[in-house]
């Protein structure tokens, strides 16, 4: 999506040097837009690990690209396949739950074996990477065009007055490659007329919706309010919103979804409202074994320094204020649980079904 | 309650100098513990105004010992009434919502008249403002002991293991001459010796929460957490809640209340959960006249900046961090409405009642 008025992905292979990698560097959002130029996957992988890129397409595609760097010093190596483990290892450790790395870690890691020769094998991780990308970007995409329609009917309800839709932390593109998921209707509804307004709930502690969410937004030109996570019930009453977008970081066969802390919250608000509930989804976060989300997905507790913190700009400079007293424990949950009875529809690269396995598996016959 | 050991009171008369009314400057807190020294009207005016004081029992109090230095100062000039009128018009224009203020203000006013000589009336502005300040800190003692049954019964259902309490914004002691609302059967729990621990929402954006509350409760040595407002609903899906608690700012005869914004969410999530959810209140907060508290109770919108920015403190200084993109717009609404179906019952100075106008009625009759 746009960024000072020009088209960007989150990640690409340098115009004219395939020898580097560019990267956004989310460190900073919103108040630095820094590219990085990446040229081995040990960068790359410090880039993972360290959160210059995050989002589960987005880490896929990272280690894709990791992959392909990592071919490229294999082939200077005296063991190609002992370097090329090497550096599968070092990506692999960066974030140990995220599904998508050791996806596109394995899927590289199967292609480049069956090329023949290290000149094939290189240009084999090349198509590989470029492959994962675009292939999360076009399913992202594809949400987008499912997700548009439920907005243009919305849209058709109140014509001249924009479409009010709440989002919940980033889903957007800088989570993935482009498009983003909860966003990619978003987009695709601003880019063909229909007139949006999106609350970005800020999405305490971490702020993904305050830093980021809101930066993609403004940046592709689309209005949107930054609310406290503790708004969005009573935009809801009184009518002040008509959908609900979310992503999802772990969806249950059942339809239950994992996704940031808070979401469980809108949801419920969402529904004593009457208020649609959608979440968006590549059907790479479907977990096909798990049932029952709320007791069986576990639910990852990060260091008490983010709730106690908050980061942002002062005087020109990034700072980390203290808002608590010192001594005072806190406590960080970083995802919960909305059941599927909360969740109007699931929409995903190949069409929006409800949010039940019957509904789940006809649209996914094959898993 | 205890700061560093010691009993406070929110606001009083300085010992053996009836000059000075003494008062705990909030502004800082939980980073400086600050006691300010006011000497005339002006000064109570400005404490008020600019919030060195808050929360409705204590600008009543704050209100009231105003008027006693109104008095003292009147008593000096050349049209007692003409000064008395100009201080109480000054006070009244600080915080023009807060319904305790004019209250207080009207009964020193009228006290006031009914004394016959000079010396007689600052005696009875005295004998008032101590009265206001006494019958608030009784009314929250009392709410404490009858919320005091409900913590003691969920105590008796697990013997050994803390009773734990959710709490939203500030409705402590610091909010009141003494003990708080919703922190009144807490601190009774805690000093009878039933173990507690309170979840402290940190209360974006004003996080009078994760500053006030959590610094009350520290002080006085109760175990607590802090949390992102987005966490309540996963701990209560989760069994680690047996109670919410929270206050009030405004009361509808028919059960319906407005409280800080985002009470609604987590009342939302008390019921999906089976969790008891109370809320505490001395019944100056009722308002007699309203039935639909969604419809008709009118909610403050407040500046922007205050969503845009953080405020805690860096390096030893208090500092102001900008979370958001500089031209991302934000909306900022300080209350919502909790709907009465979704309250357990109202604790009142007078006992405990169900959250319907009949049972209010009941117990306040004469109104």
């Amino acid at each position: 999506m746009n960024v000072n008025g020009q088209p960007y992905r989150t990640i690409w292979l340098k115009e004219n040097d395939p020898c580097i990698v560019q990267i956004i560097d989310q460190r900073n959002l919103p108040h630095e837009f820094n590219i990085e130029d990446i040229t081995d996957a040990t960068t790359m992988a410090v880039a993972i690990k360290d959160m210059h890129v995050r989002g589960a397409g987005l880490i896929g595609a990272a280690a894709g690209f990791g992959m392909y760097l990592a071919c490229r010093k294999a082939s200077k190596a005296s063991d190609f396949q002992e370097s090329l483990k090497s550096s599968y290892e070092e990506l692999k450790a960066t974030r140990p739950t995220a599904v998508n790395l050791i996806w596109a870690l394995d899927r590289q890691m199967e292609a480049i074996e069956k090329a023949d020769s290290t000149e094939a094998k290189i240009q084999t991780a090349l198509d590989t990477a470029k492959a994962i990308a675009d292939e999360d970007a076009d399913f992202c995409q594809q949400i987008g065009q499912h997700g548009l329609e439920i907005i243009l009917q919305l849209s058709k309800a109140k014509p001249g007055e924009p479409v009010n839709i709440l989002t919940h932390c980033n889903a957007g593109w800088l989570a993935f490659v482009d498009h983003g998921s909860a966003t990619a209707p978003i987009y695709a509804a601003h880019d063909s007329g229909i007139p949006v307004h999106v609350y970005v709930d800020e999405t305490r502690p971490r702020n993904q919706g305050a830093r980021l969410t809101a930066w993609e937004l403004g940046q592709h030109g689309i209005p949107h309010t930054v609310i406290a996570d503790n708004v969005g019930g009573h935009l809801m009453q009184h009518g002040q919103v008509d959908l609900v977008i979310t992503g999802t970081d772990r969806t249950a066969v059942s339809g239950d979804v994992a996704n940031k802390i808070g979401t469980y919250l809108k949801a419920l608000a969402a529904k004593d409202n009457d208020v649609p509930f959608y979440v968006a989804l590549p059907s790479s976060t479907f977990d096909w074994d798990i049932r029952d989300g709320v007791a069986e997905i576990p639910i990852e507790q990060r260091g008490d320094e983010e709730v106690k913190y908050a980061q942002g700009l002062n005087d020109g400079k990034l700072t980390r204020v203290l808002l608590t007293p010192p001594q005072s424990p806190a406590a960080n949950y970083a995802f919960d649980v909305t059941p599927a009875r909360l969740v109007t529809a699931l929409i995903t690269e190949r069409g929006i079904c409800a949010a039940n396995e019957p509904a789940i598996r006809q649209l996914f016959p094959e898993k």
